[in-house]
């Protein structure tokens, strides 16, 4: 047995126990989703009716789901063989392909779950509205979130330390394989759901509400349940796999690093505070309820959230005290104190990361809550038309970039100077224990996030099965506070996938030093801004995002198009008109989902190839330079679409509140034509941009080694050459040149495949 | 005399003739646009009528450009002052303040001479097509252009010789303030007149067009002349400065990077290769006519260019043939040949530039020219209305970023391949030659800019004079094509600010290694993008471009808000209204130019101050990575603009033209919006972006001493601190949070003082 967990050969016997531990926190947490499922799945389902429209959402987003795990199991096995033979060593090479199955089936499952138990969460909630109170309705609707942001901590936790304990000083080569796995899974969600839950979206308004004039989630708009079942496959699956990403690829790098600054101490380090922020988020989120009188959801969950990063603080420093002891460190006040060879640093950083995620909180809500001067200059802009509404959100996106960059670089720099005067790879650890520290509180975002998907799936289903004023009211509440949370968490999925990538480039530094037996310093020289080639690298690395963003936002207008055209055929029945026959919503989630596989197909071979071919045509500083463009724009622009679509939509629902003459006013048109403009940035584009950043950190680690085997082949130049040009032809090839007849009809064929 | 001119003790006789000719070809350039100059004013300037409406923006905008140049004279002033007490010595500081004054005045001249051509030009233009023939009206509209072209590469060429004449192997550190002077106007001239000329592009609308419905250039809106001032001072004295700007700083670059590496020659070659750049303009400009059976204003200015660009390539071969032979170097194939010493490469990287700029032309003609696809789907997609108008032309602008950068990357990586094996300051000097050929043909590129503005406003002057309907055709298809030749050379323009950045960043390099007497190699290796500093720095540089792009977009409204107040009120009055009765068309003039000053102050502080700042914060290594992610994004950002805009406008042209129903449908309106939308971002904050590049570049590069000097002075650090939050509070406090009525006064009693 021991044999087998290479890693207890060095460990001293408190260590084990506290690897242990660790382990059994995450199966706890595990054990804590499956209570909270009990708990929500045992809840009051309401009338027949409002059953049938849960059913017919759950049916939809399953079957998407299920198309979409179909189309990449290919995939994934492609990957897992070539993980297997490119390992160079069978031992790695086993643990690395089986370890990029468990973070796929893990993300996946995320995924999967999170989804599944939304749309079983959303009829209960509306339920709770019509018969019990609103502080029931929120309580089931963040509980069915915290389901999920529980399995995201617990497995995470488990696929990190399970995988040290098996291939102990090893387990880095092995990690980089779950990292992939997860972000792997994670990119073909975000980007499917993303395509899914926009086309629907978009496809139902232009039909419904701005030709036919008829209310959202009116039945007989056949895109209505396909709207309602992207809210789940995007922001609840596509979400919930992309912070799990973040989750395990912190973890990895910090274990890295940790093994290289620290040794064995700082790999456990970060998994005891993964431990203690598992249990922090179980008080929070517990403490999550709201009293009849006061019905403040927001407070509620905030509350929630300043408790669990309260106990996570307290928890860090006493695990820090009592653990981080290191011969040799004499740092001058602990040795007053009596605590010699203590080194808190690892506790200050992990601290900058809560604060970070705090703060990075609220300079979301600063740009997208209705409370604030942004989003009311927005919907100001909109009493002088469609055009200065579109220029007033523009702007606060562009702003808000400023803000988010200037707080990420703060925490960056305050972590960094925390370890002044050490070598890299130190300061490399302390960036990215402030990305552990920053993700502690996981499972209380992602019980925000999911919350929004859950409370608008309520009150759509609340719409349609017709319930009474007061649970509509609750509803309602529900559902714009569901919307801020929504975008509140935004901000941290971005701001986690830029943190997580800068310690994946120090992770791919550290890397390249072993390959081509060099110093760190020595690799790090080779980057220098200054180079030719790695400024080259830069550029091509920045427009990535921007050409990604591109595709994505095209893919959703071509996906809508053919909805408005199916949902236009369908109210053609005078029956479905009248009300008196239900459309056929099936063929239009159908036809969602073909869309989102084939649209996925282009930026999905653009994330995986770019930077292998840029390390093969431009050689591995260049790459390093492209890592690093990417990040940047990357960053920037996912949080300008998310900002700026954040804006639009609640200046919307201030007109719709009432402001400037509120629906129906010129105003509340030029208000929606800002919403249907940021609906794909702020859900399909931007989001998609997180897994991107990280997906293509993790095929650089990756494909290093035979970047730099290869770097004077000239076959392998020339061949990469046309592997590029063929890319570039194929990814930048317009599709809509063909005939759209023919597109309809080969989507008609692969829909009739479908059902 | 020779004590003087301090180059002239190293340089050969034969090298010292080759520096007399360059300044004659200054010389006879600038004689050139004498010449073309008179040929113009002596030409027809038609009816009363006409005279009338030309003198009315030829008084506005030498109003507002009188207004601007006595704003920024207090800055140029203390700039003066403060290059004269920092440079050290005061041989330099006398040079470095007198070539900073030199390059203020050159920039602004050719902005004020190429702005009031152009409102000559106009008016003689549209005499011609009115009297004359299509063949005429082209030819005076392009060479109004011609000489505003001949003026900046004349000056340009005169101020980098004369100062090479008399500082030697010193000038470098003089030439430094020429650029800087440049710069610094172009950012005014270009942030200023962007400002105005959008306020009053988008206020006559929002007013004219849209509320009041009456045609573009209708006489009773007050806006109108305002709106053509705009053009010219915003189209033709800013971009005129900006692209002189780049001219300059390329050449500052070239001299400053071949000194280090080849001595004198190096620095005479670009010198030698500007001269031939300016003959070869004159012969390719000269050649612009079209017969009167064929009327293709876009093939004669085309024929031109390539005209233009052959000679040149035939001119750099032979003067590099007989001029660069160097002792020591002795390559195979031209030893063989019998040219020993010969050494062809910066010819080679000067024929990389030219054929750049040709390549960024197709591509920026690819996206935003009617004849192809990206316009015609952003056409299409007005169909359904505003918001997929306004995604299609994002899409569009964001995938354009993507081959714009993919263009340049290839030239860096050929220019830097020309000097493989060699060090990093002639890899350098490669990449600055690459710039120098691109602006070769500045001549052509300036006149085709200047050309849009002149036939934009001989079309209005047209259509207000109510000319016949043969001359209204010619000034319609002239303005067409003048559309798309303004939407090519802004691509240029932003390239060669790519290109320019690039080369003064190895400048920066150079300086701190020669500050902190290390070699380049070490300086450039703490410029590692894995440095947590470095990055940081990148982070925020990249951020700044997207600040000020919010800051530029949002003065635009607030400025065109005021315009709309203020046209409104006018046509109140019913006897302006029926048109019996001129509006005050000088009112609307002066509210711009004080709005537009006063929406200067903040972008302007930012550009300026941001670079220091952060040498002072985060030290000269993080000022390092400011500049290369300030670069990449404001390159990013501004081909985005620039191109979405383009393909916004031209759209909308499309369907004027008759597709999709025509004038006044459903898709002609979302059109329209999108054409607002896009006016502020191509041709206010995109084009903005280019001097602010360029300036922070030259900031950095002058601030850089003092930086490295009080590096570890807590006082600067604090000090910098403090003012870091002081000009954050300034810049993003938000002016609209006043009430509207108080600075709506105030601009009431600054409109008073002007007038």
């Amino acid at each position: 047995m021991l044999e087998f967990f290479s890693a207890f050969k060095e460990l001293s016997r408190g260590e084990t126990v506290a690897l242990w531990t660790v382990l059994g926190t995450a199966i706890a947490g595990l054990f804590y989703a499956g209570f909270l499922m009990i708990q929500v799945l045992r809840e009051d389902q309401g009338t027949a009716e409002m059953r049938k429209i849960s059913s017919a959402i759950r049916t939809g987003s399953n079957a998407y789901l299920g198309q979409q795990f179909k189309a990449i199991s290919f995939l994934v096995f492609i990957v897992f063989a070539i993980l297997y033979f490119t390992a160079g060593e069978k031992y790695i090479g086993v643990g690395r392909a089986c370890a990029f199955i468990m973070g796929s089936i893990f993300s996946a499952f995320v995924g999967w779950a999170g989804m599944n138990l939304a749309v079983r969460g959303n009829v209960r909630v509306a339920a709770a509205a019509d018969r019990k109170s609103f502080g029931d309705a929120l309580k089931i609707a963040y509980r069915t979130g915290t389901i999920t942001g529980m399995l995201t901590d617990g497995l995470g936790l488990l696929g990190g330390t399970v995988i040290f304990m098996i291939y102990g000083m090893r387990a880095y080569e092995v990690l980089l394989g779950f990292g992939f796995g997860g972000t792997l899974l994670a990119l073909f969600m975000r980007v499917g759901g993303g395509i899914f839950t926009k086309a629907a979206d978009v496809g139902a308004d232009l039909v419904g509400k701005i030709e036919k004039n008829i209310p959202e989630d009116d039945p007989r708009n056949a895109a209505t349940i396909a709207d309602n079942v992207g809210d789940n496959v995007g922001d609840c699956a596509g979400m919930a796999a992309d912070i799990f990403e973040s989750y395990e690829v912190t973890i990895v790098a910090a274990m890295i690093l940790g093994w290289a600054s620290f040794g064995h101490k700082g790999v456990i380090f970060p998994l005891l505070v993964r431990a203690i922020g598992v249990f922090s988020s179980i008080i929070g989120t517990y403490m999550v309820r709201t009293k009849e009188s006061v019905r403040d959801a927001m407070k509620a969950i905030n509350i929630g959230f300043i408790s669990s990063a309260a106990i996570s603080i307290v928890g860090f420093a006493i695990v820090g005290f009592f653990y981080l002891r290191f011969t040799g460190i004499q740092h001058p006040v602990w040795v007053s104190l009596g605590v010699e060879g203590l080194d808190m640093r690892p506790v200050w950083t992990t601290l900058v990361g809560i604060l970070l995620a705090i703060t990075l909180n609220r300079v979301t809500e600063h740009f997208t809550d209705t409370k604030n001067k942004p989003v009311q200059q927005v919907a100001e802009a909109c009493q002088t038309g469609h055009a200065t509404n579109i220029l007033a959100g523009f702007a606060v996106g562009l702003e808000s970039t400023v803000w988010a960059i200037i707080v990420i670089s703060i925490s960056i720099v305050i972590s960094a100077m925390i370890y002044t005067g050490t070598n890299p790879t130190f300061v490399a650890y302390g960036v990215a224990m402030c990305g552990i520290g920053m993700l502690t509180l996981t499972g209380n975002n992602i019980s925000m996030d999911v919350f929004g998907p859950v409370a608008d799936n309520a009150n759509g289903i609340g719409e349609m099965a017709h319930l009474g004023k007061d649970a509509r009211q609750i509803l309602s509440d529900l559902d714009a506070v569901g919307n801020t949370t929504k975008a509140i968490t935004k901000g941290i999925a971005i701001g986690s996938a830029v943190v997580a990538a800068i310690s994946l480039f120090n992770a791919f530094i550290t890397d390249i030093s072993h390959l081509i037996h060099q110093t760190y310093e020595a690799v790090a020289a080779s980057l220098s801004i200054s180079f030719p080639n790695v400024f080259v690298g830069l550029l091509i690395g920045g427009a990535i995002p921007f050409l990604f963003s591109a595709l994505t936002i095209r893919a959703v207008g071509r996906a809508a198009f053919l909805i408005v055209y199916e949902v236009r055929e369908q109210l053609k029945d005078a029956a479905v008109w009248a009300g008196t026959k239900l459309p056929d919503y099936a063929r239009v989630v159908a036809i969602c989902t073909t869309a989102a596989q084939k649209e996925l197909i282009r930026p999905a071979l653009l994330a995986i190839l770019a930077p292998i071919l840029v390390g093969f045509l431009l050689k591995k500083e260049a790459l390093g330079g492209f890592l690093a463009g990417m990040i940047l724009s990357g960053q920037l622009l996912a949080v300008f679409m998310s900002n700026a679509g954040g804006a639009w939509d609640n200046a919307k629902k201030m007109i719709e509140d009432g402001a400037y003459d509120g629906k129906g006013s010129e105003a509340h048109k030029a208000s929606v034509t800002g919403d249907t403009v940021g609906d794909p940035l702020k859900d399909t584009a931007g989001p998609a941009l997180n897994p991107l950043i990280k997906v293509m950190n993790m095929v650089a680690l990756l494909a290093i080694p035979i970047v730099v085997k290869f770097e004077n082949s000239s076959a392998a130049f020339w061949g990469s050459g046309i592997v590029t040009i063929a890319l570039i032809g194929f990814v930048l090839r317009d599709p809509e040149s063909k005939k759209t007849a023919i597109k309809q009809k080969a989507v008609e064929t692969q829909v009739a495949h479908i059902k």
